[in-house]
């Protein structure tokens, strides 16, 4: 009768109300009935994106709505800035390579966060550039973007903005319209509490202008359908019903504390959690610019990181991540996203603590939790 | 408290197993745990698709996996079949014109199943043609297609053999290897008793031949990534967790019954529902074609058929689905796929004579009912 905890940087923990909704018998999606949830599901993201425009629900993961950013917005031969300060950033890269888009990469040492001037420098360089493909907090490294700068900029170009914000957004702010963000993307397992399986993309007028126009083949995600059908509240395919189900009463939750209440639990958890490691004297991986969703945590000399997530995992059920690509193994992270409270997060570093002290670290046990615990009483 | 009866071809009603699992806490995707759940489903799939080929599941609607057989088998300029009798047969043609690819349509009437020996003659006449899409169950007429006999003729081409299995799959028969189907291309929300969000595609090595050299850009629906990553037991992006749990509890549902007993099923329903449209007088769109998976029936002459779907939903919680596009108002559609027994039909037949009684058609009342109950009684 094994408990599991889950922290995690996607999926995060589910509510019981989310829970419960997808329990409920499935619905036909062309019916008024569906209608109506559909244009609250939509609404509800308009909200949650700080946006006027559109929010499309895709029925496809976070990487599906970032390839339609790039099939929608460019044509084989142009022109885009891609910011590669890890796994995610490195997927923009990808994806303009698979549409044969020229991808003027900016590689920014993974753990920092990167300078919006140098965005400005490349901006003047080629004024051909049509697109920059940002993130808003990079899931692999844990460090978040500073989007409102870069938004600055990118409003006095031709160039859109394009910002994964899959984890993040519903977690840490993004002001998808107040940033001059054209397109913002995000899914539904992060901040939004649900399962994985859907997408979402907002879709600006200076967006929907290169939408019309680019040549890259698409079908499935052609937001040119997307817009046509949302007029008549309707979907151009099956939508997967029983997560946007869910995701009205995720949208009702987050509606009822209010978006600046929602940043500031997450402030919160990420404090403690940053407070925590610095007691059990481990160091951060984005000392600079370490996000609120996420923590990323060198794993100390000597240790194998692999196996401490593992030990964890599997012996105690308490699920955190390891680092992916090239970080494996040398570093782990804590999630503090979407339906975290203060004492899942002690529950996670009490786990943390018992395993390290296994593996032969040497600390003060309990110093993480206590330093949690300091903050959280503030 | 209106009770709601569900008769459509997609969405189907879900199994209370089925709903059980979705509220069920959420688990993370990279762990032995959820590897342990994405093998059974992999395996269990391939027993409903009755191949020994790869399934991918593709966090989509089924479109997704028909883009996904388009995008990987074909280049721009490439020549394919596709058999266009309905809705769906129409989306073939539409994912081929957007992937630049030259389709060379086989129109055929709507209600009508293709001929075999048309596709053979095509064939024939045009060895550079490199694919035929088809359908097995066109929703939109209730027509199922001789998959057996249009796979016996492609298999001594070189083209390959594309079957939309979207709604059919684990309803009726379909051998993917017996019958040389190189894609068979399937959703959650018909024959599978799941809600919608997930595509499943199953690739021959011949097809796999061509997925290796298509030029057409692809990323998200890249089978080379599926496959790479499947070898693995993983999968190329966050899969939609929650719905491949549900999935396991649907296969574990159907290997239990076994699919002879499944087809079995489907083959009563439908052979109730044709005879109570007989008993009511009402005309089959298909009758020389009709699918165990869907009924579509001639809407009488002067009556509104927008409205008798309309009323039997919104006024008697019945939901049967319309005509599309071009049989818009023309035909209604009673699905009886999926999660249905006899007395799910009984309802829905029942609902349609208190329907068309109000509406002044002129039958015998109980008539539809009783010839059902006649079929059911053998």
């Amino acid at each position: 009768m094994r408990k599991n905890y889950l922290l995690t940087p996607g999926p995060t923990p589910l509510p019981p109300q989310v829970c419960e909704s997808m329990a409920r018998p499935i619905i036909h999606h062309r019916t008024p009935q569906f209608q109506a949830i559909l244009k609250e599901a939509t609404e509800g993201l308009k909200y949650v994106f700080q946006t006027e425009n559109p929010v499309f629900i895709l029925a496809s993961s976070g990487t599906g709505a970032m390839e339609a950013a790039v099939a929608n917005l460019l044509s084989p031969g142009d022109t885009a800035i891609t910011v590669q300060g890890g796994k995610f950033g490195e997927r923009w890269t990808e994806l303009c390579k698979a549409y044969g888009v020229n991808a003027e990469i900016i590689d920014v040492e993974w753990g920092k966060a990167v300078d919006p001037l140098e965005i400005k420098k490349r901006l003047s360089a080629n004024p051909k550039i049509k697109a920059v493909f940002t993130t808003l907090c990079e899931t692999s490294t844990g460090v978040t973007n500073d989007i409102e700068a870069i938004g600055k900029i990118i409003k006095e170009t031709e160039a859109v903005l394009v910002v994964d914000a899959i984890s993040g957004l519903g977690a840490i702010d993004i002001k998808s319209d107040a940033w001059y963000c054209d397109m913002v993307i995000s899914g539904s397992q992060k901040g939004l509490m649900l399962p994985p399986g859907m997408g979402f993309i907002s879709v600006s007028p200076k967006a929907f202008k290169l939408v019309d126009t680019a040549k890259t083949p698409r079908y499935y995600f052609d937001l040119r359908k997307a817009k046509k059908a949302i007029e008549k509240t309707d979907t151009p395919f099956t939508p997967a019903v029983t997560l946007i189900i869910a995701l009205n009463e995720a949208l009702e939750m987050i509606r009822q504390d209010g978006l600046e209440q929602v940043f500031l639990r997450h402030k919160k958890m990420a404090s403690a959690a940053r407070a925590a490691m610095k007691g059990l004297g481990l160091a951060l991986f984005a000392p600079d610019a370490a996000s609120d969703v996420v923590t990323a945590v060198k794993v100390p000399e000597g240790l194998d990181g692999e196996k401490l997530v593992k030990t964890m995992r599997d012996t105690y059920g308490v699920t955190i991540a390891g680092g992916q690509d090239e970080m494996k193994g040398k570093l782990f992270r804590i999630a503090h996203m979407g339906y975290i409270e203060e004492f899942d997060i002690i529950a996670g570093i009490s786990c943390l603590e018992k395993v390290l002290a296994q593996m032969g670290y040497k600390f003060d046990l309990g110093a993480g939790v206590k330093a949690a615990e300091e903050v959280f009483l503030k």
